[in-house]
């Protein structure tokens, strides 16, 4: 256990030692007691956190730790994408059990120190604790975006079209494969990238942005409550994952595609795929046709996000 | 799980929907992707992460939730006391285990709130998941301070006096007690405020500060560290909690004291006490005398934090 820890510290402080050198937003990173971070007065500031469990969120069985370190990371970047953001630093809270080999920890760490700062975000503090049972944790990102800028997901109108950056259900097709099959998934083969680039281009494009991290019915139904607008998406405009099916689609998560509305008549600097447009408030927040009939869609994905 | 997440989104909800417009800080708060914060072009950001696990920073019988609620907070605000900022905005991540209570989630989101607004710091955002087994916290204090008046701990001198501002080792104490009796401690009596004030006053005065979370010889070890000195503390001059012994002013963790060195002749603008003084480098980073004869103090305490 407390060897676990040191090793932890140790790979976490190795990964972080060059950090406030890199990044100009960091001034003082891991050996204090918070982190110090400066942005440009022209810039406000993103936040997200996200968990990342064990037996939940990854299983030590199908997700090498790298990847399993990357995936915890992608969560909270892809929370910066869909405002419109640039991610700025990071921040790892991890609890493990007695007995975690130093090489799961380290490549853990390595997984998510590496994705951060090929985004420019270096890991820059956190938290270790022993955990009773079973892998635990909580990734935060820091992000900016210039004032007023950030694209929420209450800017929806009736009329405007509904776009998303790529195709959905891979990640719940390759779960229904895992759990079928009991394969140990060594390496990951589409580890969904975070959509960074594609955020930033649709900053004064999108009305409201959100990324697919808990299913297309649930996300579309966030930004219609929080636009009180209603959507109206045709399902054979949706863009299906190889070897997922439009349930998987319209229901699977994790995904990290982003989903997001525009005027009509804007031209979307992105390559997306129209699927859908925005309506008055009605009785349901999200409707799905066939091109003959639309159907209310109700909201399968999770939804314990907050 | 799935009743005890509803309630748990529903509550953190509800204790944060007037958050937004009770912050200057705070564009918008939950019910986006990120929350959206401000700060004032004269200041920087703090960022501060802690763990706050069942079973090992708190345990249901021992602490009612909204006393384990206002524990989990402290952890993140003492850190925002300790390099002398304000905090701005609290992030709560959360998973509860199948059949956590609705009473006891409410309770300990609102530990967490009414502590973080009395001290003006809303809670503006987290994540919530099922946990495996026990109860898992995040807590995140996003705080800031005047640019460039954070205070380290790398700024220790030699000749500098140190300082605490108030008695140790009460904690380790009750934990004795509690471990000891068996006994369920529906109120705790002497639930450790985070010295938000004082350490707003102690900048520009002191040189180094940090809080005293891991315990005395610890949290001393580390400002030695990191300011690349050794430091002598007199025993008969530490101020030792009621009930405790020296040992546990010594060793024990979670006092949430604020432990700082400031120039000999310079003039200290909070109640403390002075114990000791930094001296040049030595082998050894901590020693503590009875006034004859000065001897190595080993660091027993708490070392996981990063």
């Amino acid at each position: 256990m407390r060897d676990g820890e040191r090793e932890l510290i140790r790979s976490i402080r190795k990964r972080a030692s060059a950090a406030s050198s890199k990044s100009l937003a960091l001034h003082t990173g891991i050996g204090d007691d918070c982190a110090v971070l400066n942005l440009s007065s022209k810039e406000e500031m993103l936040v997200t956190t996200d968990l990342f469990l064990e037996g939940v969120h990854f299983r030590r069985g199908w997700q090498t730790a790298h990847v399993a370190g990357q995936m915890c990371l992608t969560r909270g970047l892809s929370d910066i994408a869909a405002m419109g953001g640039r991610p700025v630093a990071v921040f790892l809270s991890l609890a493990c059990p007695k007995g975690t080999s130093r090489r799961w920890i380290s490549a853990f760490v390595g997984g998510v120190t590496e994705l951060g700062e090929h985004y420019g975000a270096p890991l820059a503090g956190g938290d270790t604790a022993a955990a009773p049972e079973k892998i635990i944790a909580d990734i935060v990102v820091i992000g900016a975006a210039p004032k007023g800028e950030a694209v929420l997901r209450s800017g929806a109108k009736s009329g405007d079209r509904i776009y998303v950056t790529g195709t959905l259900g891979g990640a719940r097709a390759e779960l229904s494969r895992l759990l079928a099959t009991k394969a140990k998934a060594e390496v990951r083969c589409a580890l969904p990238q975070p959509q960074l680039e594609a955020g930033q281009k649709l900053r004064g494009v999108a009305s409201a942005m959100i990324d697919t991290s808990d299913g297309l019915s649930v996300d579309l139904a966030h930004i219609c409550e929080e636009s009180r607008v209603s959507a109206i998406i045709e399902a054979t405009q949706i863009p299906i994952a190889p070897s997922a099916t439009l349930e998987d689609a319209l229901h699977g998560g994790e995904d990290y595609q982003l989903l997001f509305v525009a005027p009509r008549n804007r031209r979307v600097p992105v390559i997306c795929y129209p699927i859908g447009e925005i309506v008055p408030r009605r009785k349901h927040l999200v409707l799905l046709t066939d091109g003959k009939k639309a159907k209310p869609l109700p909201q399968l994905g999770w939804q314990h996000r907050i």
